[in-house]
């Protein structure tokens, strides 16, 4: 079971203010450099996605370690992930990047929606995406794959850190999704990360329109000390 | 020319209404691993397709094959294989996956269409997308290009067997296409996808509404003994 | 700055009804076989461009040059060829088909469209994708990405031939792009190409319609004499 | 600590006469298909490697878990498995196919050796090879990287079942290796693939003897029914 | 059976005495530009080869066309071309560049080298490589695989014309081997290259040690017409 | 012309005492993350190489900037670079990792010996490795290949900052190299690079011959405070 601090719900809403690009650009200056989710695409670019992430991690296909019946499934990870997704947790499935079998498909996206799961995000294959484009659950691919996962993965792992995508999630990690893709806020930064975002964000819609009225971007983007007071000043 | 088992057009058209991920799900069961094409996708995801294939095969730019006047193209593999296209075929192309020339743009796909072609599949580039797109055939490609093939390719040989996306594609093999992608299936095994594929697809709607309605995926999903009896019960 | 021959805006607009697929098809028998980007994809396809190259080049991401303070950014070639931008200009970024540092977003795509700029061409990521759909202004990219390009990259030079999604592409080569892709004209060729590429266009429309007809392939297409002459007579 | 069922050490010098393409011919019959480690090549091609796994697995790089003095370092999953290494064990780095850092060097490789460790299989970058190559201790690797492994990676977790170059291994899992590379037999199949494999080593040799002589392939290889009888009664 | 022009033993061996680079260096000027293979590499560096392209041809795995008895094996693509190598002829194996299946080992080698080929080229995996470099015929792959072929790949076609690491090889095509690696000679060029070859491989060496002897490239390399005549003047 | 400090020649041999992977593990420390070059392996793993960086850039063939007699060859960017070489120099060469074509062989590289250089990289291919591995120059590749460079590149500058193999190279930057591949260390960073790698190397040769002698990796590896006091008092 997943026991990291939960982050409050009004919290995960306020961080869907700030854009993916944006806390991209924060957690570099605060160490992290690798959190933005490389080669993953929205299946729906107009949902926003906030919330915590459970993991659950595969390996190459191992027959052995496939076998068993139907019956028996609900032993394996995946299924125990799924079962055990909470309101306001995204799943983050670790396909190894690979594209030959689909690690979920309409059925489980469907239980993942039912369960109170934010959003899903796979570094790997998606199965029955014409039908999971439909859920209203924000989803996060590397590709289509019809195949069912076993063909070419075994799932071996849930709740435990897992690479995806070029980052490393963390159970617990607060998972950022808009249009763009996909970012990972470790857990511990997450209240400054939320705090300097929802700050930058509206400093950058300042900017925005200054350029839109024809603002040279000397002296102003990237935000220099003097923009970023009289963005201050204006805000109050 | 192709001479396959012909396969009835009400028997393709049933065909549609399985699903991509469906038969690729089945296909494994039937020891067949490696039958759903990866890395394409769909110009139009709205359409579905199903047809048999016929094949054209590429190898890299040879200068010397690639010679010869306008005039003398229609002996050349790929004008042989779109000039005997016959109604409910796919044509299948083996662009080796390469991106650096279109193997076929709109004036091509338009004969396809004439001839009553069912759809297109391309393991390589496509030309003048934006046109194709209008012409309400089904086409799968890996990727978009302008040049036209002979920049990096050579057609060599058609109605032979080819790689396509991972899988290997015979000619009168079934091709289905949806907003998925692509599968494969062997020619031989046609009649028994079609059958359980039918009976699986309602098997997994009737699935999918128990979910929605709550269920768990213990003893549920993936299909268990008990609930497929239960299934075929209420199904008649 | 850039000092290239500039092509009257008519000439420009002209180019745009001739296809890139069209274009990348003269080309090749100019002597110019690469000419096609290959990889990208348009953020907008609906918009048509035509402008000449404004460079900007990437090297992998060093610290050492990459610091410096905010005030201090205007200097860095990045920002300099954004400040020189004319109208007309097509803004093409060499990021190395590096998907880890997105080197343009919302804001510096909103200045290229205020200084008149005609596109954005990125072999690599783009920030803030979601935005820059809005703006109105051809944008073509390897892939989305939120982290800023300073993770990965840094930008060494400005207005010098680059590497750009397998071309190359000087200052002030026509950059012509369609809901197909980008290709690129040396500036040298420009006006046979226009001319050439302008015949052609109406030439492969009124082939098109002749197959669209019934027409066999064989003695049209690709175009023969005979029917390039039947076409120059109808047409005048 | 690792709790696998331990191989008599015999048994393991027995194993050593059956080549890893022997071993990848029998695995794909008893059900196992991708056992054969693709991409990774021999440091030392002269030494066969016999030994079971323990593993350690690796993420990408994540500056806020990679943080602590070297004083610390020992608590960490790398150092944790090294000083676990048991005589005849294996180590088996999942550095996910990733040549940005490399994980072991000489002197950690000089401890695997010291503690009798059987061998060293990196799916990544491994350092200082020069030296390693003189350490007499079988290392197989994917390139080599001197830059340390947390530039790009993240230790996370040890004697886990990890990815491995396109296979699967559990700790307890026989790992062998010769000049062509490593292939992984699940420990559950060992008894079975080395009197098997055995067996067959020496069929091949006897076969290739009569190829030799002038035989040709059809009836003799692969090995039919008759000429594997032939072989028995000649053995015996 | 390959039915192409048979090249004189005496002027393959004369080829021998140009380097692959120099062929390579020619092609390109008669009109051939793809005749290096890109990311081979020879497992006996010492060894020259030269002869005539017996060409099989792979696509992915399908377990339907796999299927066969051992005894029925000798019908099977693979095993044609194996047991109708005549004296002279290059193996060229198109494993599609797949790593997971080694097409070849040890004892189909051995059978080729008895039956007198002249080499084997493998775009793909091989196994037994410690053996096979025993064996004294040249062998040139990609990479290193123990696993059968079927698990990844099947034979569908033998002397076929092929892709090969980024060439064409037509059944009958020269294929010049060297401790670069291989090139492909279009059979129609032979003549010239092999004259033009020779008078270019001895230029080259004139050149060289022009350069040795503290020469600038200037007017000397790429050789210029005076360089040549000067050469033409003392070699006579 | 570069005009960069030089590094006294006594410390470039004194570097060559400090091996790459020494180098690789301290500029992370001094902030620059990419450093070692990655995929590239030595021609002459047996050499070492220290020196500073004469850089060439290529982009993408473009057959118009290609053009042009042997006779003026002379004046293109790599024909500048090679007869600009001076003694200690390293030539990189920014092939751009592209593999079709080979940027130096035999003649050009016996020309950078003759001139003094201290050694070649190329991020590439390169010609007549039999030949140029007899030259006792260390060299590092890519690949081999023997077509050559304008097949699929062109020489468009020199002597500014160039890619290479994931790293940035600044002309004057000193390039060390050995039998496991080559380090960039930036000009400004030498002096520091120099002092701390050959106290790092000794103080990890004295750490190896302590586990050699039995100790744990725990307070020793990677150096602590104590164990790199103790190896300062023995070192006095």
């Amino acid at each position: 079971m997943a026991s990291f601090r939960r982050i409050p719900k009004e919290q995960l809403e306020a961080l869907k203010e700030v854009s993916t690009a944006t806390v991209a650009g924060l957690l570099p200056r605060m160490g992290i450099r690798s959190c933005f989710m490389t080669g993953l695409f929205p299946l729906r670019p107009d949902l926003k996605m906030a919330g915590q992430a459970r993991t659950v991690r595969y390996t190459p296909a191992r027959e052995d370690l496939n076998a068993g019946a139907p019956e028996d499934r609900y032993l394996r990870p995946q299924w125990q992930v799924i079962e055990a997704i909470e309101p306001g947790d995204v799943l983050v499935m670790d396909g190894r990047g690979e594209l030959g079998g689909g690690v979920i498909g309409d059925i489980l996206a469907t239980r993942v929606k039912y369960r109170g799961g934010a959003g899903i995000v796979v570094d790997g294959g998606v199965r029955d995406t014409v039908t999971v484009k439909t859920l209203d659950i924000p989803t996060y691919l590397r590709g289509m794959q019809g195949a069912p996962g076993p063909v070419t993965l075994t799932d071996v792992d849930w709740d435990v850190p897992v690479g995806c995508a070029g980052t490393t999630v963390v159970p617990g990690d607060v998972i950022l999704g808009d249009g763009d893709g996909v970012v990972v806020i470790p857990l511990a930064l997450f209240d400054q990360v939320l705090k300097e975002g929802v700050h930058h964000e509206r400093l950058e819609v300042y900017i925005r329109s200054k350029i839109e009225a024809g603002s040279s971007t000397k002296g102003v983007y990237p935000p220099t000390k003097a923009i970023t007071e009289e963005f201050d000043r204006q805000a109050h």
